[in-house]
């Protein structure tokens, strides 16, 4: 079935412990599109500057990705500069450059105000309301969101939650958006917020979704070397969403393989810089760490 | 079958954020004895001083135990005391003083040293060799260890890892032991000093088991409330070891299930201080929380 996600594309700058990256393609819209892309036809909306390389269009449409909703606005594109310290669950933003993204006026193009399965990326609540004001009653609608809008947009993100099916945060963004430190507490209370399901990331550690008809739990796929987790939590939520767009269901037992989906897409996005590792990813792969994932969890 | 387990009998003063208690009975074997004991029929060999309660030694009988080869020494108990932060996983010791365990000189009765599954819980490689020696060939040996022995007793801590067929350690100590950050690179290297299994407890993030034919992954029992996470560890040995013992197998299948025993044996330890939610443990309850969990992490 058809799957819109409505995020950010960008240009990263990215620092490990060993190496330094400029200017590398990125964005949650970017890394999700291309992780759900392995699973079924995914629509993009978001905004770009003049200074958007056609080559990284090209490398989106390549992927299958249908970029007819990225706006080319004046200005130039989102700038985000980071640094992770040897742990890797530890990141310093190191200067974030709205550009074209301050103004940023969603609009859904009229051919995809019907897509069923839909993904809003972190985004001002403001944004998000706006996106999901222009589909039609989507089958099932998952959000992200950042410590930036639980500190400052609390009553626009707590609109947004009413409205969404799903909401999938990591760790500290639920102990903020709760005040609860045991992640199983600050679940269930994200739950009382609104949405029917929480989909609660905790990196190398793996991810759970709680819902009032499911608790599902999936360690990480076991990645051996980690180069760069920007963008893992996206491809994440695009191997997710992906998965259960393909199936055209999202009930419990397809939740619970769309966590597995999830898990192993995003393994595939810290094994390199930016988007190189998903670029010329399969679905093939993607089956053969879903099998190897499966067995791992299976009693 | 039979399962024997050498460690420690203590009495810990422990510091949560909320609470403190005096000198209440604690010690990696009695951990582990009251949560094995659940699933097979335990003995016991440690060290206890005069002061040692014959209320304690009543508690560990009326749970099954067979206490026959606690040894009573002269002088004091061995004593711990402890404080965990905010976060669980970070605990301070405050003191330690190991009294009667100084010259402990493990004694297996004869009547034991045909156990079939035996743990060697944390103590000096030195102790674990000697316990070792006394035991004819046990169909599996799993062991712990501590910081304090991969710093100062490496040598000897290796010839233990030659001569059993599990370890049992959390994820600082197999980064301690290996230099490997990444926990999956840090088990295989584990399995490089020796043993077959490499069990890694990650607190509340679970936990894997590791071998050339067996890699399983199990996230904890999602528990609302911890109240004091001493002795979960020893409680995992317990739980799992006791269900191997049970049905007298030791193969993946068996490593699996035993995962996910250790794992609700360990949430019910960490419910109360000392050992409060394990003494009138039944395997009925046991078997409930497993049944939660096998849902928990079914796909």
């Amino acid at each position: 079935m058809s799957l819109l996600v409505v995020g950010t594309l960008a240009y990263d700058t990215v620092e490990t412990v060993t190496e330094r990256r400029v200017e590398v393609l990125g964005g949650s819209a970017t890394y999700f599109a291309l992780g759900a892309s392995r699973f079924a036809p995914v629509s993009l909306v978001g905004v770009v500057g003049e200074d958007f390389k056609p080559g990284d269009i090209d490398l989106l449409k390549r992927a299958g990705v249908d970029t007819s909703g990225v706006e080319f606005a004046r200005g130039e594109t989102f700038r985000w500069a980071g640094r992770y310290e040897g742990d890797w669950n530890k990141r310093v933003t190191l200067s974030t450059h709205l550009n074209v993204l301050a103004t940023f006026d969603p609009k859904i193009p009229a051919a995809r105000r019907a897509s069923r399965f839909l993904f809003l990326a972190n985004a001002s609540p403001e944004v998000q309301l706006k996106a999901l004001g222009q589909v039609d009653r989507p089958a099932f609608t998952m959000i992200d969101t950042m410590n930036l809008w639980i500190e400052n947009a609390r009553d626009g993100l707590g609109e947004v939650l009413r409205k969404v099916d799903a909401i999938v945060l990591n760790d500290e963004e639920a102990r903020m958006l709760t005040g609860e430190r045991n992640l199983i507490r600050a679940a269930a209370a994200v739950l009382g917020l609104g949405p029917r399901y929480v989909v609660l990331k905790k990196g190398e550690h793996g991810a759970f979704v709680m819902g009032s008809d499911v608790h599902f739990a999936v360690p990480a796929y076991p990645v051996e070397l980690v180069v760069d987790p920007t963008g893992a939590g996206d491809c994440f939520a695009g191997g997710f969403m992906g998965y259960l767009a393909s199936v055209g269901r999202h009930d419990p037992a397809a939740l619970r393989k769309a966590m597995l989906y999830g898990t192993v897409t995003a393994s595939f996005c810290v094994q390199s810089f930016s988007v190189g590792a998903l670029q010329n990813l399969t679905r093939v792969e993607i089956d053969g760490r879903y099998d190897e994932l499966l067995q791992i969890v299976t009693v």
